[in-house]
Order: C-alpha cells, then structure tokens, then sequence
C-alpha cells in the first residue's frame, strides 16, 4: 500500500540537449542528452522511491505522448494514478552550450477541460484518506483556474489530508490559503510571493512567518547551496550544507528535499534529523546529473557535515 | 493493397512553437503549434493517401515515443510496415519569431544496430515485389553506414524495385551508384553533390546530367518558386509555376513533389502532365501550413497557371 501520493498537474517531459553554440535563425545539430519523464511530482516520487517508501503518482498525462512516462513507472513499480486528457504533455527543451549558456525552451501542454478536472477531483478526495502524505507539485495547466485548484485544496484540508504544496506564482499564494500541512518555497519563489528580494536570514524568516499566519503548520524555504529554513509554530531551524560540493545539475534539487522532509517525517524523525537529511539529499541531488538517489552510502558523508542551528 | 511503400529510415517528430524573441541563456515561453510525425517519407505517405493510393509506410521508429505515429497511422488507414527500435524517435523543434526569423534545433534519435538494420534489409527486399514503386526519403539515422545503404539500394533495384530517391548529402552521392528510378534533388542538394554553386538553368541541366550519366533514368530538379527541371533519357522538360503564390510555409513542398511524380507515373500520365501535376501540387502545398492535400479542387485553377517548356 502506498504511503504517499504526489500529484503533477502539469507533467512534462523535458527533453535535453547539448551543442557549441545555440545560433538563431540557424538549424542548429544538438546532441541529444535525453527525453525525460519530469514534472515535481513525479521527480518527489522517484526519489521517496530510491528512499524505500511505496508511492503512486497522480495528476494528469496527455495521451498523445505516455509512453516514457509508463516506461518509467514500470521500470520502478511506481503506482500509476495517473488521469489522461487529450492532447499531448508538454515538452521543456533545455539547451546547454559548450560556454556553460543554458537556454530553456518551455512549451505549452494539454488543456484540462471541466470534466476532466471534475473527475480527477472527484478521484482525489476518494483517494485522500487512503495516503499519509499528498504532495501537490508543480504548475497549473491551461485550464485550470487558480481558484478551483484552492477550492480543491480546501476539501482535500476537509478530509483531512496531510497537503505537502510545492508550487510558485499564483497557485503558490492562492494555496496557502488551504492551510497545506508544509510548503517549500525556494528563496526566488518566496521574494516573488513576498514582494521584495531577500537577502539576510532575518528577512526570510520574516517572509516565512507571513506564510505561517494563514494557519500552514511547517514552512521551509530552500535556498540553493545557502541551505534550508524550517518554521514549526514557534521554533526556527537552520541547516547549512557542506560548501565543498562539486554541482553537476541542479534540476530536482528542490524536489528532492520535499521527498526528503516527506521521508524524515513519515519515520518519526526529530526535527533536526529530518531537516538535515532532507538537506543532505538536496546535496546529494546537485552532486550528479540525473534526478533520484541511486547509491544511498554516499549520503552519510554529507549528513555529517551538514550544520543544524537553532535560530 | 499498397501500391507505393515509403521508407524513412530517420522518422522525426516536428515540435512546432511560436514566440516572440528568443533569447540565449533565459527561459523562454513558447506557444505550442503541435508535436507532428515528421519525416520525408511519412509526408510522401500523406500526400499519395490524399491524391486516393493506397500507400505503406515503413522504415524505423522508436519504441520509446511512437504514441503520435500510431495514430496519424491508425487516422489514415496508412499500413504500417515500421520497425520498431529501442530509444526514441528524434525531435525537431522548429521556433518561429514574430519577426519570422525560423530557429531549427535537430535531436539525433534512436541507433539502428547491425541486428535491426538486417532485419529491416530482409523485410524490405522480400517485400519489394510487391509495390509499384518503394520511395526512399530522408536521411540516414545513427548506425546505419553509407555503404550499407548503398548495398541496400543496389539488392533492391537487382530485385527490380522502382526506387524513388529522395535523399541528401553522402546519401545521396552513394545513392545514386545504385541506379534509382528517379531522383528528386532540390537545387541546393545538387549544388551540394555537384560542388559548386549552379545560377543558371543551363548549369543546372548540365549538372543533373552528370547524375543522369550514372544511369539513373529520371533526375528531377526542385528549384523552389522557380519551379522544376526533369531530365529523362534526352528529353529535358521545365516547369514554371504561377508567381502570385501567397508562400505560408515550404515545409514538405519537396516531399509533396515527389508524392506528385509518383502519382502522375502510376497514372500513367503523359511526361508534361506528369510534370505540371507535381509542380502544381508542390505549389497547393506552400499555400498551406500543412503537409498534405486537403481539397484536391483548389489544385486545377493552378495547374492551369504552370507552363510547361521543352527545352
């Protein structure tokens, strides 16, 4: 039975490549690095999945384009709630140049239409009671409004679901007004919500206790290789990462502390074991080039150096 | 029963986006105009199916994202001959500027091993007897070599295929060394293969009777709004088209030509209308944002319009 269900509206493939020099009005020959089931939701489910923790996948998939996507869930027996909408799943190109320049090319997916949501609601609020943990992730497709995804939101809090939301913009301060058990801003999506660029400690604390007012129990706010904030009722935790890491990729990094917190709270972690391993994964993330943690010895290294500070 | 098979040996996918200004080095916002199955041999497909025959398609696809082919397939009742490989079909994106300004960024796609490649020989020459014409279009994907694709077309033409070849660069070159039918260079290929620029269409005529000399019985020239050039043993016919077409895209006019010789050839056609046919098709086909006939009415008002020249 799993434990956690993760939800990506907005799924996507990214597809990743690799040239000297991106010219336009050229064609331009890339080499082609991967075509990549992604999305958040999905991203949080494959590493809660490296970490041992049984997890079915939900939110929608175009039909035209299922086929990477059913690939990997068969590869890692990943629970496939998936619901199909017509229409194909958007396609992200991400483009490195050999100068390091990274270009990403973020195209348009499917239409959600009325039934569709309806359904998936529907199917959502059955299901809620069933996980310990639902992980809302990601952006908002075309057509569905912000307001109904609060509404949304707001019976799945009725039910008694233990809302994990990670998204940004518009859905990111409309959500927050569902109450979601924890949210996890990184410091760029904070600021944009907030209204003004942060940059001391202090001021993202202060931020972050702005989200914790409309009644969201655990706040964290990532913030790169700076590490990560935790806000529980009164309490404010620090954890400082390693600053010797060799980044590779940042792609999932985010994603990947959000399974992180899931994990160290679904095992009864304290507090600071669950924000330093949490770190210690994101760490681990930015160390290699793919999403998902494939050897879970490297990670004991790292959870050594990283420093928790009570604030 | 089919009476053409195409073979497109390196399939594509066309991601189509528009935006307003690319830009290096940020995220772009890219409005999807589709995810189309591409590749020269599947629009000569779509093209004859439109003009009412019956047509096979067949060459390589990728297990991993054959999701888009399958339907325009099952849409079309096209016979699917397709063999089927591990890894994904390439993408090409295409992003056109609102100042029209055309970005191409070609993936390579799946590898074609020793194993598939015999494979696909074995089929495609046990096959061949039974099509009036095997058209062979595109170009060659990773792990298939230049001479076994030559060695391919050679076994092909001993079993008495008539090879339509419409292909580029090495390919080509080699190509021709197996004696196709008919060739379908545009001019830029020519210049290409004959390694010099060609201005004049006495430059251009002198140059296709170089390939002529190779013992390929039909060398047909494209030469875009100038229209085409078709060498046949010491008869050299020109077709201009109508200079009043409003060009919306010139994607797949090529393909669209040679789907047009092939008709008119089937058809048993005179060589001037034969000629006028395909050029007129050719010239439906820049009209419209699509690969394919729609509405074969509008084609008399410009088949009318071409002039037809012995030269």
């Amino acid at each position: 039975m799993a434990r956690v269900m993760t939800i990506t509206l907005n799924s996507a493939y990214d597809l990743v490549g690799h040239l000297a020099h991106l010219t336009r009005g050229e064609v331009n020959q890339v080499d082609n690095l991967g075509l990549y089931p992604a999305g958040k939701g999905i991203n949080v489910g494959k590493v809660l999945h490296d970490l041992g923790v049984k997890v079915a996948l939900s939110g929608f998939l175009g039909q035209e384009n299922q086929t990477g996507f059913q690939a990997l869930f068969s590869r890692l027996h990943l629970t496939d709630l998936f619901h199909r909408v017509s229409g194909a799943t958007r396609i992200n190109v991400k483009l490195t140049e050999d100068n390091g320049v990274v270009t990403d090319l973020n195209f348009q997916g499917y239409h959600v239409n009325k039934q569709d949501w309806q359904k998936f609601v529907d199917f959502s609020l059955q299901q809620s009671q069933t996980f310990d943990v639902i992980a809302v992730c990601g952006s908002l497709p075309c057509g569905i409004h912000v307001d109904d995804f609060t509404a949304w939101l707001n019976q799945l809090n009725a039910n008694n679901a233990k809302i994990v939301l990670d998204t940004s913009q518009q859905a990111f301060a409309s959500g927050i007004r569902a109450k979601p058990w924890l949210v996890k801003p990184n410091r760029h999506e904070l600021e944009s919500w907030y209204g003004s660029s942060l940059t001391t400690q202090q001021q993202i604390i202060h931020a972050a206790k702005q989200i914790q007012k409309y009644g969201v129990p655990h706040v964290v706010v990532s913030m790169g290789k700076e590490g990560a904030i935790w806000l529980h009722e009164n309490t404010v935790l620090y954890a400082q990462p390693p600053q010797d890491t060799h980044i590779v990729s940042t792609v999932g990094a985010g994603d990947t502390m959000v399974a992180g917190f899931i994990y160290g709270m679904l095992s009864g972690y304290a507090p600071e074991k669950t924000l330093a391993s949490a770190t210690a994964l994101s760490t681990l993330a930015v160390s290699q080039s793919n999403v998902g943690i494939s050897d879970l010895t490297l990670l004991n290294p790292i959870l050594e150096k990283i420093k928790i500070t009570f604030i």
